[in-house]
């Protein structure tokens, strides 16, 4: 499969390697340079312009950092849109907003292209041992046509529908949970070690009983070594995904309290410095606040 | 062993029947008597008074309301602090403040009694077939000593310390994580829906990811069905815990914003005429204020 | 009138000067004695018990600190309710909860005495100088009845209707009010001082346009001068009221969110070490969170 | 004084005729031509574009929806920037952001022109009558030369200072002040009526001490009788300043949570179907939390 990769950050270079070791015949691209060049000396096809890495993709895999990064890959400057050929389809893996999602299919539409949403769930670790987990929403064909891709990344695909903005929903909703575990964790790791309960201990129960997904074992080892540093997924990220889940919930009419608390603490964690620290390291506001 | 149990309600009744199963000597108490006949049928002891219960125990195991009703079964009028045998241990099993967790290891502790906090997760269905979690503390001997009680009525127990109060905190703060999965599921199935995405599908994408704890699942189904009649764990007692943690948490001056957004819930749910209903009603607060 | 006295706190030394110096003669009454030295010192009849401060009185007066300090001044062991003469009146001008008003009046009813809800609105300054708020509420008869004792140490009585605890629900609502405006103050100063306008200008603006009333003008320089200490009314009583106004929306039902947040934000302030502060000092935790 | 008057909206139209009648000659423009005819009828030059608006100004006003409005007002298509003459001011009277504030001011330098920002305070009513208040920012000289303008629309000018956006952030600041009134009152008054305590008495008391300022009076009796139509400032409009104060504060890493808590409410208000009734409607959602 010829594949266009434009985004080789933590994320995008792990996954770029992943599909290269699958056999797929990949161009790739990153704005800032030196980033490929591991590629290219690996004798991988290094694109100058966007409009390069799309111009002989069956497939063009955006993984950038936020809403603007993608415009400027498929509008111009990058312009993709355009370079593309007809019947290629853009699968958009980065976090981007529900209304960019929109934006985004209904313009490959107009080109005669196609577009899948499949952002993914999973820390770099994660992108680069292939054990992402894929969120997929694009017409049926297409997404089945991309499954060699989300193979290749991912260990396990959801196609949650034909409608690309769905994922992107989904994609926000999920990173709303963890940042909502994260919050009430360590509330309750505040409460544990103010009253002298062992917080190991307190995570041991809940991980040993109700709460025995593995994301509560991760974060609530981090929440307790107040291991922040260096960050898996910085906090000026983490609050950009909040941001996203604000205004697509508002976009909806929905209420997310919850969100909105979660908003003042990312806001109060960049006023206490924690801006390259994780974005788990939103925890120190409540450790802060209970005196800890 | 010679156990007295006191409080027969949905709860206690499923784990005294284990109890007797388990082949341990019971003497039953139920404030109301209607609640024991069952036992009485059964050959088992039924206690007149509170004391009498207790003056033959090795073990005295309360799974009572709350606070206000294990005070009345351990002080007068029910009084099983002086009924209890010298050396004899009492269990607390009831979810109940960590103050009067405190107060009753003390008061045990003259009265040259042990003292045992016990408090467990799960519902009627668990405790009737032994699969309930046990979080227990207190004096290493004595929760040696009771784990053949905690066999019988638990899948697991955790040895949390030799401070009574310090299972209580536990328990509070696991009860606290439930509510806040709760809260935050109910925002992001709002989410979802607004935007026309299937709460099946996104609860499919939790489970079978990052959240793959069974009590996702659990309370995830019943949210999406809305089940919220009959109640498993009705919405006042549900209130009474977000009370208990809240004050534990003001007592060690521990700011949880999380609970108290979800006091204001409660409250709401209250004078929305939900308190017949499951406790995870609460997630109909969150549904209104979306339009759904 | 012969008037007993009882709580020369802060708030009770000054109103009971000012009812002396109306013309009033006066039993007063204090738990810690050396407060009544004072009194004493001016001729006037100092009681060693508070039956002794009630038996004689017209008009008891309670100005005491809480809940309990009420409690234990009405009934044993203070035990007023059996020493003061049918046909008095029992004028509870301490800020108490809604529930204790209630149980006040319906055990002076059965005693067949009277009972007037009297929180006042004012700083000891205000007590001193006879500039207080009065809110009262009872039957109308027995208002009127103590309107001289309104007159000495008010500025103005609001006759708040014939059932009493109505005063309390209107005082609790109006330190609810008080505290929402210092936070919300606080958060508009953070906001100019980290946009770098100077936070006199904006409270010039805030004062001089629409928000015209004393109060904004007390606080706000209270908030911009960080005047914390000494206290006017300590952070732990502004607490106090807090929970007081919390009980009392659960009790009927209402959720006051604002309230909740006030709530989380003075747990702050004490695990922050600010109990010995003025209450205003709940602005320190926004100005924290801000980075200032 | 020749003035290029830009939006002849509820406000802008009182504030035009305010200047007229100051004896000011006004070349007016609005973008649906339709609200100019009055003006037309009434002699007053009426510019075909934005361009000719500005090209005579001495003083160039913007009174506006919002800052997208004033983007196309002063950059393309509307371009007033290239239009106004080197030396004329732009007075931007439109509550818009501090970020655009900041690129307005940048902008109007760079042109050889001046900038001032002066925002104002009032309804509709206050605008015809010229009692606004205006909070005024900008280089000393050019606020000096304005003052005919504010004199006309406003009752009182506050100076903020040299810096145009320090105007900005205090109407931000000012809306936000009256969002928080208008919740906590809310709040107070479903406590009352759920306390059976007649509000009206509540808001005599509240009004009567400590809450003097006309404000309170003002949105106290909106609250009272629920007359949120016809709409004085529009739900929508209440939210959009609402986003504006929020992002202010993100960008200067301030934790506003009483903001966080109004966003929510207004969320759920614009889900109750409240879009066209004015914005302390936004009270509607506590009264509904209560079961009123």
């Amino acid at each position: 499969m010829n594949i266009g990769f434009i985004g080789l950050g933590n994320m995008g270079s792990g996954m770029a390697r992943r599909l290269i070791d699958a056999g797929h015949t990949l161009t790739v691209y990153n704005r800032t340079r030196r980033r490929a060049e591991p590629f290219r000396a690996l004798g991988i096809d290094v694109a100058d312009t966007i409009r390069d890495a799309a111009a002989k993709a069956d497939v063009l895999i955006s993984m950038v950092a936020d809403d603007q990064a993608v415009e400027e890959v498929v509008f111009p400057p990058g312009d993709a849109l355009h370079a593309l050929p007809s019947g290629a389809v853009h699968v958009s893996m980065s976090t981007v907003s529900v209304a960019m999602s929109r934006r985004l299919a209904d313009a490959h539409h107009e080109g005669r292209q196609h577009y899948v949403g499949a952002p993914v769930f999973g820390r770099p670790e994660a992108a680069a041992s292939g054990k992402l987990f894929v969120v997929a929403a694009g017409p049926d064909d297409q997404v089945r046509r991309c499954q060699p891709v989300f193979d290749a990344v991912g260990q396990k695909t959801f196609n949650v529908g034909s409608d690309a903005p769905a994922a992107n929903v989904i994609k926000l909703a999920g990173n709303f949970m963890i940042s909502a575990m994260i919050e009430s964790l360590a509330e309750s790791v505040a409460l544990a070690r103010k009253h002298e309960v062992d917080p190991h201990v307190l995570l041991d129960v809940l991980t040993g009983s109700l709460f025995s997904a593995p994301i509560y074992r991760t974060y609530g080892s981090i929440l307790l070594e107040q291991k922040f540093d260096p960050p898996g997924f910085k906090l000026p990220l983490g609050m950009k995904d909040n941001t996203l889940v604000l205004e697509a919930a508002q976009a909806a009419r929905v209420s997310m309290p919850v969100a909105s608390l979660l908003h003042d603490h990312f806001v109060t964690a960049l006023a206490m410095g924690l801006g390259e620290s994780d974005w788990s390291a939103v925890a120190r506001v409540t450790y802060r606040n209970a005196g800890l």
